[in-house]
């Protein structure tokens, strides 16, 4: 990176996804320079998440391609647009999926991080600015996605999008703190804020709910209850702090019953990753009542009904959805990085693989055989 | 109340329901005196709230008569029990439908007040230390109802279901406390919690929605919309705060969607105090995103099935059920009973009515009318 890239376009490769489905190439692309209140950055990690696989098999939502996926990673600002007074080149970053204006009325409650004007925006492949890509190719428009695109060696991001972090802090670890890592943590700790000695019920171990679980570890619970359908993932998951594992095809009975009998009434707090509505209604009712809080934070299909009976929630019960683990994205995201720093957050053990840029389809391939929860892409590898 | 019926029987005068649905009749009956942790109260207001004229009904549960209903009433300590150390003869007390032993986990936890001992129990006629009843006429046991049969001159109450109270405040006005009145207030006090300057809906404009309005108000929302089905309720909520009114038959569309609209996005709280299931919803949906509470009171049908789309929770809204407003009846309520004589909460507006307790029934009538918000029955008179 050297400074005669400022203003200049910037020739790059980018690992392109040109039909839903079919492996990515990486391709040279051009990268823009950063227009009013952008930022250009420089990609060093990148991890995948399955919402870039979501969007890349384009089941069900609108296909925008050719599209550059990614939006978890670490990099460096390259060079800033005008009007960004908050980052310089050479900071060090998270890129997020989701924004933070500091100006709308969710930017200026202390309780929602769901800006008005960055709000996470899936079917926009362009930016805000101009309405057009910063990226090409020979000319051809790439899209973007949800406004980061990591899978490139250098993106353009709105300032808005963009976490300045402690530049000690090693990207190829902190680069998971830009999605589903701190999805899980958060729920845990800013949204169903369990007490020490508590008991948590924590729904789908994949890497949100182990998070949600290791943030249940580091708020002090003393029962961390596990429920998947898939038994392997038990062993994994006692590194997060899960304790007791329920497999609900073990039992007979609807699995809030098993999980309110284990615990001689209900769970303090129950997190739900999974997405499934099922899943949802049962992480609902198995909560104590007079105290119990039950958090959604998996993506339910668009056609889900969420049906209990009143009286659950009559009985002092509490639901709460969560988006992004309620951080806001730029004021939140630097002192999680250093709850990592201290030592309190464990990161590594999400980490389970790592492949060189060239080799990203591989990524994606462990993901869809479940074999992995993190895999880092070395950009410059 | 001389010293010399201590430890006695008390022959007095009761109204007592000996059929469903029939009016009430004033007889002389014998007071057993209180056995270990019970309390002999001398009842000298009581108030009508629905809940004795449901059960007065006797449509759909179990019948249990005879029966001395009543559970909203002031009174003084004519004698205690044994182990009863913290009232005494003279304190002017509250007794509550709901109890608190201050042993159980629910007592002990900040968040709960669902006693495990004296959680409200609409079936049970006796008093829970013999399972017998402490009034009888001629012999025959008359049961109690939810362990406070406040329409009598004398009754029987375990100590955990009396909170003492401050002996200046008239027992005439802080009656209405003992139930509806703080289950609406608190609804929007202890859970709804709404912010100086906030936006709160109020579904049902009874006595309980009056007064959840009546929290907005002293919380200092600053619009305050009140749902109901009769238009003329909202000449009188005004005087509970009140701003606007919506009445859904006025609507072609969903009065979710006719609230998000005036309040560009949704309002930031809602009490729902209506138990109607559709009511309910709306309650939850017409909350805005990002940080909006939905805070249900009424009780709804035992086939009511509550139904939303997941992605209203996962849009960081929040629904939380509350049971007598979320007081221990104890350890709160009299703090409750300060506002009022502070003049932070205003009760004189909620009592529309007063009769004689010979005219007992005209208090059923009155309620059954929709006319009386609170109608205070005189024992003395």
């Amino acid at each position: 990176m050297s400074s005669n890239t400022i203003g200049n376009v910037i020739r790059c490769k980018a690992a392109v996804a040109w039909e839903a489905g079919k492996p990515l190439v990486i391709e040279e692309v051009e990268v823009a320079p950063p227009q009013a209140m952008e930022v250009r950055l420089k990609i060093l990690f990148t991890s995948l998440c399955h919402t870039d696989v979501y969007f890349w098999e384009a089941k069900g939502q609108k296909p925008l391609f050719p599209r550059i996926f990614g939006h978890e990673a670490g990099g460096i600002v390259e060079s800033v647009g005008e009007g960004v007074t908050d980052l310089k080149p050479g900071d060090h970053v998270l890129p997020v999926f989701t924004g933070e204006c500091k100006e709308c009325r969710h930017c200026k409650s202390e309780e929602s991080n769901m800006c008005d004007l960055l709000r996470i925006n899936t079917d926009r492949g362009v930016m805000l600015k101009d309405g057009k890509s910063r990226f090409s190719i020979n000319g051809q428009p790439i899209y973007h996605f949800v406004g980061t695109s990591t899978f490139s060696e250098y993106t353009v991001v709105h300032v808005g999008c963009v976490a300045k972090i402690n530049p000690a802090a090693p990207l190829d670890k902190v680069c998971v703190l830009s999605c589903g890592i701190s999805t899980g943590l958060g729920a845990t700790l800013n949204v169903a804020k369990p007490t020490k000695g508590s008991t948590v019920a924590v729904f789908g171990l994949g890497a949100v709910g182990l998070a949600a679980a290791e943030g249940a570890r580091m708020a002090g619970a003393s029962r961390i209850i596990g429920v998947d359908l898939n038994s392997n993932r038990f062993h994994e998951a006692k590194k997060f702090g899960v304790t007791e594992f329920v497999n609900p095809k073990d039992h007979d009975k609807p699995v809030q019953e098993v999980l309110v009998e284990m615990t001689s009434g209900g769970v303090d707090r129950s997190i739900e990753c999974t997405g499934n509505i099922n899943a949802m209604i049962s992480a609902f009712e198995c909560v104590h009542d007079g105290w119990g809080v039950a958090v959604l934070v998996g993506v339910p299909n668009k056609d889900d009904a969420f049906k209990t009976h009143p009286i659950n929630v009559l009985n002092e019960k509490t639901l709460k959805g969560t988006f992004f683990g309620n951080y806001k994205p730029r004021s939140d995201l630097p002192s999680v990085v250093e709850k990592y720093m201290n030592k309190e957050l464990e990161l590594e053990k999400f980490i389970t693989h790592e492949v060189p840029f060239s080799e990203i389809n591989k990524a994606f391939e462990l993901m869809l055989k479940g074999e992995s929860l993190r895999c880092i892409i070395h950009m410059d590898a």
